[in-house]
């Protein structure tokens, strides 16, 4: 329990908002706000809320106990964000948090249902407001991440919020097919979700690689296909009231025809082979896809999607549908004959067939179905949902033709890009299809997507956060909230709250660093670490051979998908170059160069101890030299030095040489680097 | 699943073990395992075994469910220690660890049963042997802790191990009644109990700031005594399984005639005043003390025993019997004619009246009875053990006196002293009373003990760990086993392996020193928060008013209870001021002065800005003034430059200055500086 008190003094983040005008107020309010994704509106109060033991949080209207967990969550949380403890029955404090709710959500949470939200808070107390549930949930995230350490104590500043989402569909993908993600992974993702607002758990559950939840209809599919690793039925409930108690739908996906190997291990007849199957080992594109051609196909899918479409509430069902290759139908001269005889033209015409008879299994189920871009053809229902891989093109051009869709692309968690990237894209821009606002109201939103060929139960909380926050900003948000500097700086202090909000990422990576460095000091690992990054997009295949076997506890699966250190680097860097420093610039770039250029004799020596950290010889070598051509750079232009063509040209010849990843590892200091190699030849 | 495979060249471990003779081979293969505790006989091998995928653990002789759920358990630890993959089905490797058991332990887990292991590691395989499955818990335990990286990979050395406990009770007390600490906190106690082989989980249950289990037979206890924070008796059940699995009896404690305030709310005509009580919220020895002049006492305690000891199956039964104060029976006419009626000379003799009464009520339950040290009175039954916090000589004395006794004294884990200090505290040495060998076998060993006064759950773990590892060494391992240097390096390595064994202690004080930032850079706090500890003892309540309201969120209650690095310091000065430097010392010296030097200045501006920093404000100075001596006395004694005496006087008496707590925090570099400066003196 917390106390409510009183605080006059202004609160330092509203220190830099001096405008008068109530929109620019707003628009100020809101850009220095701690919080992500922003909210619509927020206008500042005067003074502080301090909290503190002996807060009450009191209902009015109507209430639900999915609303008295939420409450009880909110506490848990307040507790570990502040440390302040939760003390049994104190002596309770006037001021108030008063929620008032008007009525409850859907049974089942709706797409496009009411997520609005009023939040005021001022110096004797909170009250928040919102339609149903769903509001609520969202407002007492808000209030959680406004709290903040003043000289007072902790406190929220007074300020008033009017809050909705942007898009209703705003969600995060999990692969648990080809590494299995543990219950305990799902829900510290639903937690994080929570805090971000997202509402969508999108969770992929069949691969070639494994079967990942339990068939009461057909066993063998989780028997032989999942080498023991699945969710039953029971667990699977649990994560629906989890995420429901969360605001958060889930939507389940079946990949079918293709990405289907580990069904055909224990259902041989569902292929178009021969068989028999084993469980895909490998990562890609394989063969096996179902047999569109025989009736006993269906049959079971009939079933099949009878089966999960009970167990899984939501009114969306996702059918996968991606990366069909045809190479098993070619082979097959029964499909050829079949394809002959119902004047099937070719293979993407074959997959829009079997697509067109599951989802009618699917609406008999009265559930909508939602595929990736391959689902759509020229005679797709109108109601199917397409989800897509390939870009805002393609998603517009299926709005255009009347279909809702769903955005992924460009929100490829897995591809190791960075928020900015993220950030930078938005489901309703940059698309050369011109749309009506009819058509753009097609565009539902779009879904963070984690694959899991790189990670395991380990890291892949690393690789999904904290950059879904700034995909949650741009889903949630205004179009143009797009500062890219506030966003970083909140992501940041956010990625620091997460372990209080259930999802506990950071200490998983630095024990992993405290184990790659045999439990000796880790520091000269950690400052190598810190400067590298896993190459983007899917350059990683390429460099080491990768399986399911593969162990990942390398270097390249604990440092973070983002350099922020060498982000800041390149931005001093370039503040250099162009001559618009800002106060401090040369001195840090001096420091860090120094760090880096002498951090390679205090490694080295260890680096050979180990099998695991042997191969970072190059890397952390390449560093220092790196940073010894940046330190004569930067020397050159502090002094107005000349340097020679010849010495500029060998230095971005040796830079370049750096460029080749080393460990699965790219250098990430070296564009700032060059930029000053560069500059130094102006002078 | 992982891979044996052979790794003939010989291991770093062993590098410095050039003697032949089989005995000092063996200690030097001790004390060079990275192994806590060390085990009783070790022999080098010659090679390793390496270990990867595609180990197969196989059972030989006997088996059971716990051995298999053990075996589950080796890969999940051996997995997350490594970060190799649990890959399902591999192709398994020809070398095996094979694991042969004689045959079952106890159905009840009892004191002094065989807890023997032999652990044969080769380079194509391994064998673990053992009369019984505790001593094979206790061999995996050694196995996962001899894993180390290597050139080749993850590797065991070949080594030879025939182990077996000193003393047969070995045991951790968490007090559960003044904070009450969740499952998962005694969970990862036990996980971390049996990573280092004890074998007594003492659960104190009740205390006067609450009652922590539910009895149904008195429901009110829990009710009226716990605000709602207990352990149902289904959750108790699952501890005790947890705990069995891993070769852990449970003793619980209900402390009675005092320290049982909580009992009173619900129960008041159990106690000797007139009430009502509520939950005591201060720290503290307290009047409240049942009545021991009321039949209905008895009547009570003899139901409430029925049901407790139904439930815990283990042999033993505490009842506590510390610090009652007799005020309430002093206070009581009733109690005071009683005590003349039946001739009971005083309080003591009223106590121990109270006790033989409790006492018959537990034996006619087929338990025998523990209590602390004043349980012991002249006519108490020879089959009671007597726990002791006073110290050596009332356990020897106990002993001579032909009871048995377990040490608590000197492991009292809450009070801030060394892992040294506790080190050289041996349940049968340094006592003045003179012990037969069969007195000495009265001695059973000795419990860490955790009050709770000053930790929260989120704290706890940083105060039992890694310390208590040192206890389980002492208790464990051969009495001449006492190498300091020895005990900190190996303690090192473990406490940075604990999160893997289930334990994940530092990644708690981590996340609070980030929140305690404010969520910027944490590195200058980290600076000060490595070189300050709260002060020793019992002096923290003497500095600052705490009760069961009190946050403990401060920087006292996120440093270690022991600074390593100040440790390491005072090692380095003390080598200097004596000139015995080894190489390094004097730049690590002055490293360490300068950057102590000079972090005041980049910390103070942020310690103003939160409530919970401010009072970090002198400590912070005054760690900067202490260093700027130290390093003016370094300068002198490398350069041999004179000091003059007035100089060295007042620096002197500011270092004594510098000694009060600040922020209820002691510098604890004082003493190095003062050594250097006291050197400084003698040029």
């Amino acid at each position: 329990m917390f106390k409510l008190s009183v605080m006059r003094t202004c609160c330092a983040i509203f220190m830099l908002c001096f405008m008068f005008h109530i929109n620019s107020l707003s628009v100020c309010a809101q850009t220095h706000l701690p919080v992500i994704p922003l909210p619509a509106t927020a206008v500042q109060g005067a003074g502080n809320l301090l909290v503190d033991h002996g807060l009450q949080v009191v209902f009015e209207g109507y209430t639900e106990p999915r609303l008295e967990r939420a409450r009880t969550r909110f506490f848990d949380t307040l507790s570990r964000e502040t440390g302040i403890l939760e003390v049994p029955a104190p002596p309770f404090k006037e001021e108030k948090f008063v929620i008032k709710t008007t009525g409850p959500s859907a049974t089942v949470q709706q797409l496009g249902e009411d997520e609005s939200y009023h939040l005021e808070i001022s110096t004797t107390g909170a009250l928040l407001t919102a339609p149903n549930p769903l509001g609520v949930l969202h407002g007492l995230q808000t209030f959680l991440q406004l709290v903040h350490s003043t000289p007072e104590g902790y406190a929220v500043a007074a300020v008033t919020i009017d809050d909705k989402p942007r898009f209703p569909w705003r969600g995060l993908m999990i692969d648990a097919g080809r590494h299995f993600m543990p219950l305990d992974i799902i829900r510290q993702n639903l937690n994080g979700m929570e805090a971000v607002k997202m509402n969508v758990f999108h969770w992929h559950l069949s691969e070639d690689q494994g079967f990942r939840i339990e068939s009461k209809t057909f066993p063998l599919l989780q028997e032989k296909g999942s080498d023991g690793l699945y969710y039953t039925q029971d667990q699977v409930r649990g994560i629906l009231e989890y995420a429901r108690d969360r605001g958060i739908r889930v939507v389940p996906e079946f990949d079918m025809p293709g990405h289907a190997t580990s069904w055909f291990v224990g259902y041989p007849n569902l292929a178009s082979g021969s068989g028999p199957y084993q469980i895909e080992r490998h990562w890609g594109v394989f063969d096996p896809a179902m047999d569109p051609s025989r009736e006993s196909t269906y049959q079971f899918l009939d079933q099949f999607i009878g089966e999960m479409t009970a167990l899984f509430p939501d009114s969306y069902f996702h059918i996968g549908g991606d990366e069909c290759n045809g190479k098993e139908w070619d082979a097959n001269p029964r499909i050829k004959q079949y394809m002959q005889t119902h004047h099937i033209q070719d293979d993407a015409a074959l997959q829009a067939y079997f697509t067109g008879r599951v989802q009618k299994l699917v609406t008999k189920r009265h559930k909508i179905t939602v595929g990736w871009d391959e689902v759509l053809q020229p005679d797709t229902p109108h109601d199917v949902v397409i989800q897509s891989w390939r870009g805002q093109d393609s998603l517009a051009e299926a709005a255009r033709r009347g279909y809702r869709g769903i955005l992924s692309s460009g929100y490829y968690v897995d591809l190791n890009q960075s928020a900015a990237d993220h950030y930078a894209v938005d489901p309703l821009v940059n698309s050369t299809v011109a749309l009506s606002p009819a058509q753009e109201a097609n565009i539902l939103g779009g879904e963070a997507t984690m694959w899991t060929e790189f990670v395991s139960p380990e890291n892949v909380n690393s690789r999904i956060w904290p950059r879904t926050a700034a995909i949650a900003e741009r889903l949630w948000s205004a179009r143009d909230v797009k500062d890219i500097n506030s966003m970083y700086q909140r992501l940041d202090t956010l990625s620091q709250k997460l372990a209080y909000y259930g999802l506990p990422y950071q200490s998983a990576s630095e024990q992993m660093l405290r184990r790659l460095s045999g439990y000796n000091d880790p520091t000269a690992l950690q400052i190598l670490a810190s400067v590298v990054q896993p190459p983007r997009d899917y350059a990683r295949e390429g460099l080491k051979p990768y399986d399911a076997f593969s162990s990942l506890n390398r270097l390249v699966d604990m440092v973070p998908p983002e350099s922020d250190k060498a982000r800041e680097f390149n931005e001093v860097a370039s503040r250099i170059a162009t001559g618009k420093t800002v106060f401090g610039d040369w001195q840090k770039a001096r420091q860090w160069l120094v760090l880096w250029r002498d951090n390679d004799a205090v490694l080295q020596p260890s680096l050979v101890k180990s099998a695991l950290t042997v191969e970072l010889v190059p890397l952390s070598r390449n560093l220092s030299q790196a940073a010894t051509i940046g330190l004569f750079a930067l020397d050159a232009l502090q002094n107005s030095l000349p340097v020679s063509a010849e010495t500029r040209k060998k230095q971005l010849s040796e830079l370049k040489g750096f460029e080749k990843p080393e460990a699965v590892l790219v250098n990430m200091i070296l564009p700032g680097v060059e930029v000053l190699v560069q500059a130094a030849r102006a002078h």
